[in-house]
């Protein structure tokens, strides 16, 4: 069975952006199942209609459409058991779900307002109109207004990292010395970042930017591979 | 062995509201293990100066001084392995790590300042002075403004359950079917406010609400039966 993958793209079909389309690929490595990537625009709602909703990321494998980064991630360890484990064990499933929920208001949640506008830059033509409009309504500004107030934003965002940097300053990733699918599920925000904005969100030697390096080089340097900013 | 558990009191010695020391208690519960709780308030440093440090939970097994709520759950894990396990492995141990800090930020620190008046009014006369200034170094304010700011923030630290309501939802326990020391980590700071304010932190439909029941409920209602107010 080939698995294939939904994956949001930019104006460059190579650009894949999604925080929740990386934590697939990144489970999908940890797994070590190939997948097949298709890049799908915003507006292209028709494409993932079997998935019964309209977003990515959406998995087709074999005759299941499964969406929802989490709910994949299950799929995954359920269905492919015999690669190596994503949470560790039953324990680690429930406890990972807080810090998936978790890394979507903290992570991809503090992110937005930091990175919108340069989403903007890299949308496909097609989903321009789209992009401004739901973002503008999210921000209550607009994307142009949201890029000026970065600067102050920066140091309110880089200390409500205070949990992930004290967790990541015991030890080397969240799963504990081997990465697991909560690291996947943290990385994603920073990898989204990372593809479309050159916007530092790190200092370099803060233990955050220590793990994401180590992110980024993982299986192979599969995100650091993807067209993005430095670092 | 008989543990003993140094656990911060008020001025009523039942009165027991340090969210660290609940952790404790419950993580004790948990593996079935009986122990003997000392009252200890803040300014008795020279009790607890065999641990090495100066703040409370402190834990005694034999001759085995152990400080901070991580420390002592990892040690009854490891000392005590036959009752049942508080993380459900190795992955869950590591994840548990950044709930446990999590909740450090979030609970404790988002409720500081809406109940920290009210600790002033149950710490004991001889500790009041020391906790009125170290609060409001802490604070940035006076105890008394404090308490006339909390309607108007309760709003914004409900918002900041996010993640824990939304993981609620989908499951009885972060630890899934079963509470894990990951439950006790996040309940601890709920039983603190419990204990020493009158505050409704939570509206009762809240699944996070319906939770903390099934917390003060557990180990035969070992929380409920603490002093402190409703619910």
């Amino acid at each position: 069975v080939t698995l294939r993958l939904y994956d949001l793209a930019g104006a460059e079909e190579e650009r894949r952006f999604s925080p929740y389309c990386w934590r697939v690929r990144m489970a999908l490595a940890h797994k070590e199942l190939p997948v097949e990537t298709v890049p799908w625009r915003f507006t292209e709602k028709e494409a993932i209609a079997a998935s019964g909703q309209t977003r990515v990321p959406v998995l087709v494998d074999g005759d299941r459409w499964i969406a929802d980064s989490w709910n994949i991630a299950c799929w995954l360890e359920d269905r492919y058991p015999d690669g190596p484990s994503l949470f560790g064990g039953a324990a680690g499933r429930a406890l990972s779900r807080l810090i998936s929920h978790w890394s979507d208001t903290a992570l991809v949640g503090g992110m937005f307002p930091l990175v919108a506008a340069d989403v903007w830059v890299h949308v496909h033509e097609k989903d321009r109109a789209y992009f401004r409009k739901s973002r503008e309504e999210r921000l209550g500004a607009t994307l142009e207004a949201s890029l000026e107030q970065r600067t102050s934003r920066l140091p309110l965002f880089q200390r409500s990292l205070a949990p992930l940097r004290a967790t990541l300053e015991l030890q080397p990733y969240l799963g504990g010395d081997t990465p697991l699918y909560a690291d996947y599920a943290a990385f994603g925000p920073f990898q989204w970042a990372r593809c479309i904005s050159p916007l530092a969100l790190l200092a370099p030697d803060d233990p955050v930017a220590r793990w994401r390096e180590r992110m980024l080089a993982a299986f192979g340097g599969l995100a650091r591979a993807a067209p993005g900013y430095e670092p």
